[in-house]
């Protein structure tokens, strides 16, 4: 008897397999059976005769509640109806441990009492889907890169001193005499690892004490930022676009059983193709005031201004030249036109909003001694960066992107919530 | 002209080229300044001639220092005597920036002096080919995972409770009234992700208030921990041999160039073939004692027991069935004899200790009420993890991979705080 996944059951067609699982559902008509089987890879659907396996058996499959977990012996049997195209025709079977009262039921249950029970709502099969998706996108992102020759430089997690603001900052005791903060960016560090390796990545987990609920924000959440030694704003435009390009279509082709399952309508993302449309803010300022929004120039975009913008393109847009007195010190200015700075936001289409923003670093060393100055930063703190000007300094850009809000648009979810397996947010921290 | 990195100079021969980079070294013999100039990529000596530049220009390259931005563009020229095969025969010379009084020079330096520079000190081939190797391990890692069909399922690094022991901990303010604490595993996370998707791994940061100071601890350091549903200590075993064979044979096979930089006997390296030597604890105790070490039954080993069990054998061994009373809560004990835990450390050779650990999880849900009660940990915090032992239970095992002590083995390193960008220590928060 072979040992089988249920996402390879059409290499066993007329075979006789073991499936190890948990029972996901079942009904029952007289003398037969239908258990849907779930083992982490699939969910399959096990036929059961008392005939073929006797009344004894047949009873205790009878009993047995959601989610215990079986092992199953039977033969692959293809079925045009079935979802994944198999069957199994169960001829043996074994309870490991039961499951009474398994509190996620097929009914509705509020979002709450799911997220409190989140070790067990990742078992349902809309959840894996979402999770296989994010799996999915961060192989995609990392591929992206290495095949570029990018390399992997690690930022750190405790730093001395914040990278933008402050409020929403996490502090942590340092031992006895020292506070540390924990990252909300890896950029300041990547541009030191840029001038090192030249073309670079971090992809890891940053912190934003955000006090607000909004669908689109997390405690915690994952972030990839590359960087590049002589890039300037064009160049990272067009690596952004590459990228997001590339993790579609490597989701698009990999994961239409999740995106199934997910109900996404995939012509939408279908569309998603380089070149994306670029607009300047001043551009997509006019845009919002044309469709009645009362947008000032000089503003920052609000989460119904993006959402607007966004869903006038039918693919991800580029806004550029955001006013350099809303954007980070480290921006660049346009050289001509210093009020706007050389950065990009790119926003996902269908209302999704920002999910990556990024641009041209300060390389000068005196202007930005201005800025870390004019923002009120501790000058100490940030020796180390400006030595990135004193020694050596080039040109260079990178940008951001923000994983759990690519998930949420690729996955058609409403909430950020949703993409990671343990979301983090203002009143969440359990399980 | 072309834009080319060095590390693709190969491509080149004969053709001219333009590379943007940094002075790192430079001599000069009368007419002729021979500059090696480094991308990020690698490193190449550039052949200025007066002749071919002019006086200007030459006159101008004699005086700029150490790490100074350039433009350099010539004729790429096949040269055996040189380290990569290849010099550049300069046609025209750029400064981008300058850099006076860079302060890591040739000469040497104190550690402490280098890693208060260490967003500099980066930039010096030996810290470049180390970091090259961890780019190479992770991805060679994720490969290995993912080629065996795991899905990644990020666990929190904000956590309500600690998983092993509390006097390591780095607690974190919580908004107004909750104390999270940073993560030192994923590991019980990863258990309900196994219980969701069958094949698991987890792959961040982990946290560890180490206040001691060796040649092994971060208090910042990146794990890998696979989780697998239904496999015993065995399976892990070989899982574990598997990912450690794979990632040495990797690292041999594309960072050849890498440990060459390093003087890496790689000899060493080539004996790493699985199947490693396994031995019992009882077998390591006993052979501790035929060393001389005054080891006694029952303790953990210490460092110098690890070193010498590590330098026995020739490859990664393989030490299972620790005390119980040693191990953590959650390790299932050996039914046949249930003082041992069904556990396993793998140790590095050459003296470099333990770079994983795991084993096979309790799967009982009264034995494991029981242990958390013993070990005085709150119950109501583990509600969650007991669920997994409620509703169907499957035996399960997995293990954790520390990424910096791999590196740290493969690079010959004497001390893991080289291994990583920015090492993070009891006394060492900047940069």
């Amino acid at each position: 008897m072979t040992d089988a996944y249920i996402q390879d059951i059409d290499r066993y067609e007329g075979q006789p397999v073991t499936i190890r699982g948990w029972l996901h559902n079942r009904r029952s008509s007289g003398k037969i059976h239908f258990l849907i089987v779930r083992d982490g890879t699939g969910f399959l659907q096990a036929v059961m005769s008392k005939k073929a396996v006797g009344d004894e058996v047949f009873t205790r499959a009878d009993h047995i509640g959601q989610e215990t977990s079986i092992i199953v012996t039977g033969t692959v049997r293809a079925d045009a109806r079935a979802p994944g195209g198999f069957e199994l025709d169960v001829s043996g079977f074994e309870v490991v441990s039961p499951s009474a009262d398994y509190p996620i039921t097929p009914k509705e249950h509020g979002v709450d009492f799911l997220l409190d029970r989140r070790h067990l709502w990742i078992r349902a099969e809309r959840q894996q889907a979402i999770l296989r998706v994010r799996h999915e996108v961060i192989n995609a992102v990392r591929d992206f890169f290495n095949s570029r020759d990018f390399i992997l430089a690690d930022t750190p997690i405790f730093t001395p001193a914040a990278c933008e603001g402050t409020t929403t900052l996490f502090p942590v005791q340092y031992f006895e005499d020292t506070t540390a903060y924990l990252t909300q960016s890896g950029q300041l560090y990547n541009e030191a690892n840029a001038m090192a390796l030249g073309r670079v990545y971090c992809f890891g987990p940053t912190f934003r004490a955000e006090k607000s609920k909004t669908r689109r924000h997390l405690t915690e959440f994952w972030m990839v930022e590359p960087e590049v030694a002589w890039a300037n704003l064009d160049d990272v435009i067009e690596l952004a676009e590459g990228l997001v390009a590339s993790v579609v279509a490597r989701v698009l082709d990999r994961r239409q059983r999740e995106l199934k399952v997910l109900e996404r309508n995939t012509s939408k993302l279908e569309a998603v193709k380089a070149p994306f449309p670029r607009v300047s803010y001043d551009e997509a300022a006019q845009l919002l005031k044309d469709k009645g929004l009362p947008f000032e120039w000089g503003g920052d975009f609000g989460g119904p201004d993006e959402t607007a913008l966004s869903e006038h393109f039918d693919r991800p847009v580029a806004v550029h030249r955001y006013p350099s007195a809303i954007k980070a010190f480290y921006m660049k200015p346009d050289p001509a036109r210093p009020e706007v700075a050389l950065c990009v936001d790119v926003l996902a289409p269908e209302g999704y909003g920002e999910i990556i923003g990024g641009g041209q670093r300060l390389d000068d060393y005196d202007l930005l001694l201005q800025r870390i100055k004019e923002h009120g930063l501790p000058q100490e703190a940030f020796e180390w960066y400006l030595d990135l000007r004193r020694y050596g300094s080039v040109p260079h850009s990178g940008f951001g992107m923000g994983i759990e809000r690519v998930v949420a648009w690729l996955c058609g979810l409403e909430h950020v919530r949703e993409t990671i397996p343990y979301p983090r947010m203002l009143y969440r921290l359990y399980p």
